[in-house]
């Protein structure tokens, strides 16, 4: 029997490999850099991503959340295209949804109706979105680099939104790496062990 | 053939239910109020509900998140009840876990790092814990009934940790309600409609 205990575990992709137990789901998800640009989505799919975000849970069901949807090829997808920053420019534009995503905030002065937890609510609602998308074979990969004045003026958002995240949502471009392929210490794939989540429950 | 086109939809609760084609995790989902207090979470699945946790995405893969773990009867959970408010200490300790859930926040005068995503990110956490929950035929609920100060003090969180939200998980209680048997206008199977969530994307 091989003895693998002298392994160096920085040479294992597995070592950053989620627990086998794990949902698939959740599991296999990855945020690719990567699309195929030969891939559209139906409207079907896009209908079930904005479905999925809506049966999302929020505080007191207050759904602080909208979205500005792009399909590529359309005018709003070459509108939200405009705004990204050089970075995101070299890749988010070939999947074949870029969805910008809305938090309904507070502005201070205002009677406003707004939820403390906007922001909270919005990453549970895009969470279910980029599930749902992994249930349709697609994969999703949220961001922040784009000029978020520039989307806001464009789409005449008002103050009362916050143009939060962006998500890029497509096929995976087929060379692409993945949760089994990511070469080790692939940053993207690593995570704090578990230990260090648990908030040490000592008395002070 | 019957003519349902003069049906009250109002009496009809299949009105509020997610589309049928939303994956199964996804359309199930809901956040019961009564939970089965003979039930206990064993050790792997709080593991599991963890590890979903870690493996969310989350800006510059900052994971600003923590949580503190209660299972009932033992300590922890026993403090944690302490803090919860009158409302929620009538549901939420009937659960097998009482979790609360802490974002990494940034502080003034301070060099703690810190995410400008921290709350959008803890959501997408907590949004993963609850599906992989509801993959091992639990059911979560979160809330914010809690003396936030009394339990950040309880168990010795800083300034540049906040504890967001709380999260009770559980086997819903038999007799309480689910997504299909749901009366018509419990407001918490109400959603606004996705035409609603579409920002208008006319130019301004």
């Amino acid at each position: 029997m091989p003895d693998h205990s002298t392994e160096n575990p920085a040479a294992n992709p597995a070592q950053d490999l989620a627990d086998d137990r794990l949902h698939p789901l959740l599991r296999t998800r990855w945020s690719p850099m990567s699309f195929d640009a030969g891939h559209r989505n139906t409207y079907a799919e896009t209908e079930l991503l904005l479905e999925a975000a809506r049966w999302a849970p929020s505080a007191g069901n207050s759904q602080p959340w909208a979205f500005i949807v792009g399909c590529r090829g359309d005018d709003t997808h070459q509108r939200l295209v405009k705004h990204l920053a050089r970075s995101s420019a070299r890749w988010a534009p070939s999947a074949g949804l870029l969805i910008a995503n809305l938090a309904h905030r507070y502005v201070e002065d205002t009677d406003w109706e707004y939820s403390e937890f906007s922001q909270y609510d919005l990453g549970q609602a895009v969470a279910h979105m980029t599930i749902q998308a992994q249930a349709l074979g697609l994969a999703a990969r949220q961001f922040r680099a784009f000029d978020r004045d520039g989307l806001a003026a464009e789409f005449a958002v008002p103050e009362h939104w916050e143009v939060t995240t962006m998500t890029a949502i497509g096929r995976a471009a087929p060379t692409s790496a993945s949760p089994t392929t990511a070469a080790a210490g692939d940053p993207s794939r690593e995570r704090r062990p578990v230990l260090d989540l648990l908030w040490p429950a000592e008395t002070p």
